[in-house]
């Protein structure tokens, strides 16, 4: 077990009817006027806006509103969101929706406090010292962002998909109520069950040793997110299945499952370069390079992608032949992506063969030697392979 | 799932040699004198608190020290400390040692900030509204009060321990390094183990239903624990085993596998009394509790109990009659406490059966109407009844 740092401050407050007490948090988190950031029309139409403006306005919070956030979220809207808030004295910014509502919101905050051009945190020329509060009404079970140290940010003009973890990134407070996510499409839901189990996943391939107590939590996490993820794309509004997607998509990102161990996140790192150039949704892109990197991988630690197998897909462990257990349960996986109804291929996907070159180039190298990824070190014609094993 | 509210936002240190980083830390967090509170002589023989001060020189931090603290803190230190606080202008409370150590400080810090006695805040006349910023330097996994919102003070002259919660309760930051444990003997090792376990009990059995991912969660851990502390008893130097315990009563106690739910600790509030009056050790009067609970309630939810007794220790289930199974999951909890050295009566724990009436009737009310325990209420009939099948 390595030495670590673990600190999640956030206040989650999760359950029926969460959303109403809005208000009262941003108040006790010194809030004045909020921001209320989000994307579509649906969370206006159906009403939840309006409760939260409800809810806001009952504890004496002034607010405005900046919608229109897109899956894959835009550097575009964050300068728009920046003057906006040095133009009202926004002090406090309240996201409404997934991952991209809330990591756009994180952008906004920091940019906000920032002379320069926000994106300075994301080409690494800058870090983040100093941001405003802000906090997220959940309404998708998918990114974590609620929990995470990470915010991700679409460059357009560039369509360049890029990161930045940092403590300033948490969220003061997260309000998660599962009600909110049975109107999503299934394919939504799925490929929100596909991330958070991604989550787990990028953490769980390790070469540490002697990490038993994080293995068998995060083993049984992934096993009841599938359990969950397979009754909530065909009754959303089963609001158990859905409570445990939610409640499941912040442990899997506030890293209770990584601690004391390498992590990986190379398969993240490759899917960024396909939902930025394709704007495919992140879960859907996991989903097609999460089994080839495992594929491509598993021979470098047979006996954790045995362990997986056998503990999370309850395959039975082959002892003559551990190799033939751990094919066994990313077949397994592939099988529980395709029953949820994620793509496994690149041409479902949408992707096209002639740009696998650009994407393995063009995928963020990680490592100081221009490698990519924690645990298993890619070089571009690594990653060439692996998205040449999903090209199937 | 109920709804919930769950926030931990204590900075975890953890890791060989983290106690070298107590002075930046304190720092950090604004501290400028510090008072080193801890319990006896072993913590200065080891050097530990020489390490400590030396962290908080480097660091700037000026410091005074107060030791002496008991297992079963009481409160007479703790007016003793509150005095030395505000006579030296402390502004940081540094616990080093386990559960007594950092209660002790806890008491302090919100003792220091009150007008009136700090007994109020533990007799239940008054709520804390301030305190001190306090840390802890954890030598002994146990209580898991580093990351908990708990407190537990006993008052010398009435032989009184009480518990207060409060979000006032949690620590700045927890060094944790487990090498810190090795020295313990074997004893302490094992009533930490049993305390740990018993925290996540006390969460696990529970009247809601539809708690999947919190249930597994929970299961593998204390299968983990279990492993880890078989090992760590009989070679205290085996660092992962030490390492397992540690953060495993931080995830134990932090409140990971208690959200969403009915909790009990009916347990606790029976030991508390064990050891207000034979001042024994907290996880050894558990030891002696934990088992005659579940056999005096297991008919209540005999479901659960099975369930216990298949996922933690593997018991095989007997579907015509499930109590069987359920009787045999506490067979092997208890034949697990006697493995690691723990007391299974109230006899080898050295409690008179004369008391038993006295214990019963003392125990605290923890509901409005006058039982004892979220799950299982229990009258003092109840306790007693606990009691004598202790008493074997």
């Amino acid at each position: 077990m390595r030495n670590f740092t673990h600190c999640v401050p956030t206040r989650f407050v999760f359950g029926r009817g969460a959303e109403n007490e809005a208000g009262e948090q941003v108040r006790a988190f010194g809030g004045t006027k909020a921001l209320i950031h989000y994307g579509g029309g649906s969370a206006v139409r159906s009403g939840l806006i309006g409760r939260v403006q409800r809810a806001l306005d009952a504890a004496g919070v002034a607010h405005v509103a900046l919608g229109g956030v897109q899956p894959n979220p835009r550097d575009t809207l964050i300068y728009e969101g920046i003057e906006l808030v040095r133009r009202e004295g926004v002090d406090f910014i309240l996201a409404v929706g997934g991952g991209s509502a809330i990591d756009s919101a994180k952008a906004i905050a920091h940019g906000a406090c920032y002379d320069g051009d926000f994106w300075d945190f994301f080409c690494g020329k800058a870090k983040p010292e100093r941001t405003l509060p802000f906090c997220a009404v959940l309404t998708m079970a998918a990114a974590g962002s609620e929990s995470s140290n990470s915010c991700v940010i679409t460059q357009a003009a560039t369509k360049t998909k890029r990161g930045l973890r940092s403590e300033l990134n948490r969220c003061k407070f997260a309000i998660m109520n599962p009600e909110l996510a049975m109107t999503l499409p299934p394919y939504q839901i799925a490929s929100g069950a596909t991330d958070i189990l991604a989550h787990i996943m990028e953490r769980y391939f390790t070469s540490d040793a002697e990490v038993d107590l994080t293995d068998r939590m995060a083993e049984v996490a992934m096993a009841a997110i599938i359990r969950a993820a397979r009754v909530a794309v065909k009754e959303p509004n089963n609001y158990d299945a859905q409570a445990q997607l939610m409640w499941g998509s912040t442990v899997a990102h506030n890293d209770t499952f990584g601690v004391g161990r390498a992590q990986d996140w190379g398969s993240h790192q490759i899917e960024h370069e396909l939902s930025a150039l394709y704007d495919v949704a992140h879960g859907a892109g996991l989903a097609v390079v999460f089994p080839a990197w495992m594929r491509y991988h598993l021979r470098k630690n047979v006996m954790r992608f045995a362990q997986f197998a056998v503990r999370v897909y309850n395959c039975e462990m082959n002892f003559e032949r551990p190799e033939e257990t751990a094919l066994r349960g990313i077949e397994a996986h592939e099988a529980f992506l395709r029953e949820i109804g994620m793509p496994l291929t690149l041409a479902e996907l949408g992707v096209k063969r002639e740009d696998i070159p650009y994407l393995a180039a063009h995928t963020k190298k990680t490592n100081p030697d221009g490698t990519t990824g924690g645990v298993f070190p890619m070089m571009p014609a690594d990653i060439e392979a692996i998205l040449r094993i999903a090209d199937r």
